[in-house]
């Protein structure tokens, strides 16, 4: 556990982390030596990286901060998973060096839970990639399809690719190319889907670029957020709507809990040779104890394992050094 | 105006016509000859262009649909605008052909105003094209600013370009080299804007691609709903919950319209040497007189004239061929 990441402070990461170890799961916490682990295992670091670092340059540039050090500690094998709040293109380009890809992976993606009316959706690639190619989305569709075989247990993934139309023809070119190969894939492919089932229930695995699903999953939470505050604007308006509002509160709030990304606690970064959880930024101790327990679930289902035996098929040679750790320069969640 | 555009059928887009039918409007339709038209002007079309059907290919086979009759009524001069509740797709290839680009246009681009809170905005692209280079980006943000100008009555517009991240070096690279054109632009840019921003109120124009803006768009339209369904669900499952709901319901009910897309009424096609406005295929007789009173607002405005001089300084020699209607085969709003 990164102690360092996230808005909130190092203690509150560490109040998340005491809430969540268990006879199963033993965080070890990794921050400044002055730091109050409240009994958890220290590994003292002397390095920060912030939010606003360029990734690449941060992670060259701070090998003994904390978010470098938790990875390191997944790459030899000290830990089994590592959870930041930090800087996510930080993350990425720090599991890239210190944990690797998976062989036969091109692009690492950002894999998150939708809490969609009729079920979660695994939304795949949530922005590690600012540019992709449709031999990309093929695989971020794959490895969508273990996520949610493993974490959320469904037996055959139903995959459905994100666009702006359902015919196969709809588009930009990098879809419709995709379309074309998810058609020929061994996946559940059930076509096109556009966004605005994102929230009601699209399908198991909801695949795209990182542009396009990074631009989503933000305008999902600010959407739910302007919503709300609309309506409790307008309900304040009336002496009626306040007496209703206070009665609808508690609806309100179950809600808006179930919509929280808090519940969730955190997105995989899939495709590496460890397990690696982004939480949220703002994560309270509660988002900080679901997102180590999301990894702690990724861990005893073996995803790493498992991403690792489906992708070892694919081999290309060009594949290699496509991705050097400074295309994630400026990519965030 | 298309009478055979819209899923509620003739009679619903009839009513809406005769409804905007003002000293200042004289709304004339086009349809089966057999149309009640309720003493508007009917022109008589002879053939129907479905939604489903691929634009490029309808437009070119069916020369008396209503709706490409309707547009050669504009590029004729015989009418002030179109409005079609239709196949945006083949109201875009009709508009090419019929209307045609102004000078210096290399794309048109639909505008939509997003009612955010802080007041409304202009989104654009919502839609005309799936894949846009930095350059059209640039062209867009342009035309969405004399939009807000004239349509919103903005002095100077502030425009903004949606992207994962607010620094210039976030984003696809279409849009990083977006970022840099639009710093060295006249316009009053004011940087990268997230898309959690959209419902809030990011800015008077936020500019994008229209691959991106059509999924912004439909992310949108489906979020507020599946909030909307989704808190009823929660309200109705206590007698408490249900009370309150009576009670909030007005509010509830404001805010909603004020979210409606009908509001507005519909879309525009920017960049044409005419006026179109596409109203949404579920359009009631409401939203399709609001779809008619915009368009009336745009011709009032000179819309058309205004973006003729701003954009006629822009001359390139690739771009008169760049755009042959078949390249919207497939695009929706």
């Amino acid at each position: 556990m990164d102690a360092l990441g996230g808005d909130r402070g190092p203690d509150e990461v560490v109040a998340g982390a005491l809430e969540a170890r268990s006879p199963a799961i033993e965080p070890v916490v990794f921050g400044p030596a002055s730091l109050e682990a409240g009994g958890l295992e220290l590994v003292a670091t002397t390095q920060e990286i912030g939010m606003e670092e360029k990734p690449a340059e941060a992670v060259r540039g701070k090998p003994d901060s904390s978010l470098v050090a938790a990875c390191r500690a997944v790459g030899s094998g000290n830990a089994a998973a590592v959870v930041s709040a930090g800087n996510t293109g930080a993350m990425l380009a720090a599991s890239l060096r210190e944990i690797r890809r998976l062989p036969g992976v091109m692009r690492p993606a950002i894999a998150v839970i939708i809490p969609a009316r009729r079920g979660p959706s695994v939304l795949i690639d949530a922005g590690a990639n600012a540019d992709s190619r449709s031999e990309h989305l093929l695989q971020f569709a794959e490895m969508g399809a273990i996520f949610a075989e493993e974490i959320l247990d469904v037996a055959r993934p139903e995959v459905r690719l994100l666009s702006i139309g359902e015919e196969a023809e709809k588009g930009d070119q990098v879809t419709i190319e995709a379309h074309h190969l998810l058609v020929e894939s061994d996946l559940d492919f059930a076509g096109n889907v556009e966004s605005r089932w994102l929230l009601e229930g699209a399908a198991d695995v909801v695949v795209c670029g990182g542009f396009t699903g990074n631009i989503c999953l933000k305008l999902l939470e600010g959407t739910i957020r302007s919503v709300y505050d609309g309506l409790r604007a307008e309900i304040d308006k009336t002496a009626g709507g306040k007496l209703g509002g206070l009665l609808i509160r508690p609806a309100a709030r179950r809600w808006r809990a179930h919509l929280d990304p808090e519940l969730h606690g955190g997105a995989y970064l899939l495709g590496l040779r460890g397990l690696v959880v982004v939480a949220h930024g703002n994560s309270s101790r509660v988002a900080i104890a679901n997102a180590i327990r999301l990894a702690a679930r990724g861990v005893e289902h073996e995803v790493v394992a498992k991403l690792g035996e489906r992708l070892a098929g694919n081999t290309a040679d060009d594949r290699v050094s496509i991705l050097a750790p400074a295309e994630f320069d400026g990519q965030e969640r």
